[in-house]
């Protein structure tokens, strides 16, 4: 076997063979194939795609190449992910609505990059919070609260994330096989046996059409029940950003908000739906059975008050929350039907506020972000105040001009928040 | 503009503007796109393909990054390209032909990498013969006698250079846009107004079918027509070796008994054939009319005679080729027609011999190489010798067993040698 056979086999469409995908993965880790070489092949995974069974062996090599955690100590966990979103902010929400409801959650998760966040940066936007646990922490605060978020280890799938920072620089992202067997490989590395997964469809997302998201959820379905996993696929609409607020203290703010019941809006829509499909798979209850109980529990403060002890059992201080000094309000120019939202300027507009980072090693402002003063269907007067900004920076005027908002005189009829339920 | 979106764009199949495609050599070129975000956009170029523009573009973006050669003082050359093949020594024989029939060639070559040899090597296996000549000696030289082959400055389209040392190790060599642009840049730098081009086609070449080899003559005549070229392309047969040696010495050898009238095959029929063109270019001539002058001169020594002043001239001494000490015959195991020699396999042969480098860096045994004892359509006794090798190695048992002849009891009809010319 020779990578520029292997190379040249895929840009010709033919299949590889699980021995093959081994050698690869493994000569990728050990440095034998360049980053030259394997940004190559996966253009030409991404151009011809894979079979299933090449996605099943991808998906294995991958999870070898590190530590698989064991969760037998906590016991049954039900796991959730996010293919990734603006504004997103659900896990920090879910979590605590599911753990109150009984329902184990033992989460690992990521830093952001780009225009999307990431829930440990949200984390650590909270004075004194801890994102860094041993195992036994892990493990015992899982077990004393029924719930515990930390970052991801480093040992944990290392094939992804070289992978992934690869594809992140070589336009080869945007892969219905290889985002699945990133998404499966890294999930089932964590240990859970039930998931969820909402697969964001839109502008502001990945997938930018439902027939994509589909074959996407279905191919997690199949992988997941290659490993023994129990995958249910939500897909929903990310043409618009979830909730109000962008920005990591901003958001936290916004959780507060939602889990204390003071808010309504299709951020908790979402995690009411979402948590639902948590809880019955966890309880193995119905799902309109779950979802009663997730109402209940958010009405009668118990996921709120599970937020608070999660947040105080990793050191966190909630009454500090940063918010940058400057705010700049944007007005509309006219007047009409707010219409659309744009989630991916407003995500890249965040960033600029310094929201988010364009390297992984760039630091962040906690308080800086955007809260949307409006929402779609809104009827807006000139000179209305749109959204409003946070920064420490100085901005220029030129920044107001990012096309975000779209206003008409006909109000534009409006769209579902869930497309589809794929399990 | 920036290389992700640029990237993501080809992989979806959309054009690139002129802009660009300067936009991509030049920041390939000054080292902002890296190689791996360079072989993932090749990837999806050798996928999804380029529109004529586009290789226009290319081709003329390429030409600009480097010195481009003005051969004003010498006046008008013909030159001639060969997409490579295994045992090709037709320039060292085309050469002096044209040369002695009154056509200047000033000729830059290369040296070889993997199967394929170089004509720099073989040139350098001639003890003493200077290859780096400087730009006042090549052009005396041409002016003087009418000849000269030297080795390519490092400045004649380093974006060539940078690229195809890529390609070759990321699985992208196979790409009708990428093989044009790349061929014709270096050849519209080589300063010649009239080219002649043997496009390869066969198991041992880079184009396996004649359909792809059309499309790729087409190509060429296309960029040589915009860039005020005259292009002929000439499909020829390489399923089977040319000639009967190969490895550098041995070649030489070939070389002189082909000049001096002592030897009839398929390579001196190829040479005759891309002569006559070369002359008929030149000289303005009729195709007939210049392959009886060929003729002529190989028959009154002239064209050998022009050889032996050319290597003179580059300090050369033929009286002394090397010829590696040990030599292995290898038999026939079976008795039948001699119907298919497999090119490539002898040219991985050969290099294991000691005659070809897998690495630039590699030196190479200007004595190893292999000769044919036996011809296409020959009848094969068993125990009948059909190639010996020669090589400084000691050699295993199992290098024997390399499948390179088909010997079967009925006779197949013998292929052409010239597919088609395209102008």
């Amino acid at each position: 076997m020779n990578i520029i056979e292997l190379i040249n086999k895929k840009r010709l469409g033919l299949i590889f063979s699980d021995k093959e995908i081994k050698y690869i993965i493994d000569n990728y880790m050990n440095g034998n194939i360049k980053d030259y070489q394997m940004s190559s092949l996966l253009m030409a995974i991404a151009i011809k795609g894979m079979t299933d069974n090449e996605i099943f062996s991808l998906t294995k090599y991958m999870l070898n190449s590190g530590e698989k955690l064991d969760l037998k100590e906590i016991g049954e966990v039900v796991d959730k992910h996010s293919t990734g979103g603006v504004g997103d902010k659900t896990t920090l929400i879910i979590a605590p609505i599911v753990a109150s409801c009984g329902v184990k959650v033992a989460k690992m998760s990521g830093r952001g990059l780009g225009h999307t966040g990431g829930t440990i940066d949200k984390l650590e936007s909270i004075p004194n919070f801890k994102v860094k646990l041993t195992k036994e922490e892990f493990f015992k605060e899982v077990n004393d609260i029924g719930l515990a978020i930390v970052s991801q280890t480093d040992n944990l799938v290392p094939a992804d994330k070289k992978i992934y920072a690869l594809r992140d620089v070589t336009g080869t992202v945007e892969s219905t096989a290889l985002i699945a067997s990133s998404i499966m490989s890294k999930k089932i590395a964590s240990g859970a046996k039930k998931l969820v997964i909402d697969v964001k469809v839109g502008t502001g997302a990945l997938i930018k059409n439902i027939e994509e998201a589909t074959k996407l959820a279905k191919l997690m379905n199949k992988i997941g029940e290659k490993n023994n996993i129990k995958v249910i696929c939500i897909l929903t609409n990310m043409n618009t950003p979830l909730g109000s607020n962008i920005g990591n203290a901003l958001e936290i703010k916004e959780v507060i908000d939602i889990l204390h019941n003071k808010k309504e809006n299709n951020l908790k829509e979402l995690c009411i739906e979402l948590s639902s499909h948590m809880v019955s798979l966890g309880l193995e209850i119905s799902y309109e059975e779950a979802k009663d109980k997730v109402i209940e529990n958010i009405n009668n403060d118990k996921a709120y008050n599970k937020f608070l002890e999660f947040v105080k059992y990793q050191n966190g201080d909630i009454n500090n929350l940063k918010e940058s000094k400057n705010k700049y309000e944007i007005k509309s120019p006219k007047e009409g039907y707010l219409n659309e939202i744009n989630a991916l300027e407003l995500g890249k507009l965040s960033m600029e506020l310094g929201a988010g980072r364009e390297n992984l090693e760039d630091s962040l402002d906690y308080g800086a972000g955007i809260i949307l003063n409006k929402t779609l269907g809104d009827y807006i007067k000139r000179g209305e105040v749109l959204m409003t900004l946070y920064t420490e920076k100085n901005l220029k005027a030129s920044i107001m001009n990012t096309p975000i908002f779209t206003i008409n005189k006909e109000k534009k009829e409006k769209e579902p928040l869930i497309y589809k339920i794929i399990k």
